[in-house]
């Protein structure tokens, strides 16, 4: 597996296969208020621990006014090799894939999460442009089963908001959080690197 | 462009057509010491204003002990479209490539780039276990010159050696800076989300 010479492409990164019949039954039409797609988040989620395709985190991106599900996320860390294929940053760049463009701004998109998004990924909203974060379990409910959640700023909700993007926490949490626990449960590994 | 679709694979996501000549001239060899180091990571920021490939920031990973070029990324975030394509994030995620996993803390590897890390940037260095970090150019440079560098924690250097992360600054800083000032003076895009 080890290449002499320095690679000079990212791989294509592909969902698990079973994501694509799983949005067109659970969100083929507008998606309408934050249960709502913060269900589809935590069904991402739901289903990567169960079949086996990667960490506990699921997320999704909406357009915020019609409710459109432009694009989604699942942890692929483990699948992947990549250390920054985290559920949010795939729901962005697959969100900028259908955008056509890195600017989500126009029209107003929002990224909901399973759980509140890690340092990196909280460092990666701004640059997309999403208007709006809508956070199911806490980091806290993360960190209670093993997982790091690395050096984010203790005030980060107020420093995403200082830049116009609102925040919304705790919704659906306690259905957030028994994804995480059943992941525990399961035996499935916690990794972080350097273990 | 714009896919009714959620879309289900990232893209493949190449760097510069430049870059493979450029680095078989420039780091073929084992690479010895920080300064010899940051010249591949700023030549590679001069390199992608100068040929109008993307920002003016480069990175680079080298196999710590040994000096040996990992894997080599620039700022490709208006070409690919991506707002995560910082030269850091496609360095860290080519050497995971390279090195068929994301844990590059075994053996020791480094993260020299040609500017400091932006708060995403900076999230993302634990999970992928890189044991030390090099930078030229301050954040405040950067800053200079229209870059946000987004809201990363104040003690960030602090925040890494907790985690056993070392950091290095200042390295051929000078340098690193004139590559940022020749991209302003070339009137080079300054991109944010949402301007």
């Amino acid at each position: 597996m080890r290449s002499r010479r320095p690679p000079l492409a990212l791989a294509s990164l592909p969902l698990p296969g079973w994501v694509g019949a799983w949005l067109a039954r659970h969100a083929s039409g507008p998606v309408r208020g934050d249960a709502a797609r913060m269900a589809i988040a935590i069904g991402l989620a739901r289903q990567n621990t169960l079949r086996g395709s990667g960490g506990p985190f699921g997320a999704a991106i909406f357009e915020r006014r019609t409710g459109r599900l432009v694009a989604a996320g699942v942890n692929r860390v483990t699948a992947s090799g990549q250390s920054f294929a985290h559920a949010e940053m795939l729901a962005i760049a697959l969100a900028q894939r259908a955008h056509g463009g890195f600017d989500l701004s126009r029209p107003a998109h929002e990224l909901v999460t399973s759980s509140e998004p890690c340092a990196m990924c909280f460092g990666a909203i701004p640059w997309s442009g999403v208007a709006r974060v809508v956070c199911g379990a806490r980091a806290a409910d993360a960190e209670a089963i093993g997982f790091d959640e690395g050096p984010k700023p203790r005030g980060w909700v107020a420093a995403l908001e200082a830049r116009g993007i609102e925040v919304a926490r705790d919704v659906c949490r306690s259905d957030a959080v028994a994804v995480l626990r059943d992941y525990r449960d399961a035996g499935h590994p916690i990794y972080n690197a350097g273990d």
